[in-house]
């Protein structure tokens, strides 16, 4: 499977916040995150990095724009 | 493997612009798509949508946000 883990980035490290991510949709001012197990998150955030083969997805808090 | 085709709207429908999309990185101003066999390509867009298990990722044109 392909599912990822979503990590927030906050004070430099990265937390996780959300295991198993099946998919994401960007809204409004910020994120859905869904999970395989139907597990669901909004964070006001922007992905910042994917990587599929590490299955990870680094997300970013809005308003830290780089 | 999990790599993932990336797909730009364009009027409406979505457009194939990478195969097997191994990573994705926000830079200022767009994304930077890297494919399992080392293709980049930098398109000023931002990722609207991905879905791991449909292995799809979809990115919208700057300057189009909803």
């Amino acid at each position: 499977m392909c599912e990822s883990n979503a990590y927030l980035i906050k004070g430099g490290e990265e937390e996780l916040v959300l295991e198993s991510v099946e998919s994401i949709e960007a809204t409004g001012g910020g994120v859905t995150l869904t999970s395989l197990f139907g597990e669901e998150k909004r964070i006001r955030a922007r992905i910042k990095a994917l990587s599929l083969v590490e299955h990870k997805i680094v997300l970013e808090p809005l308003g830290a724009e780089s």
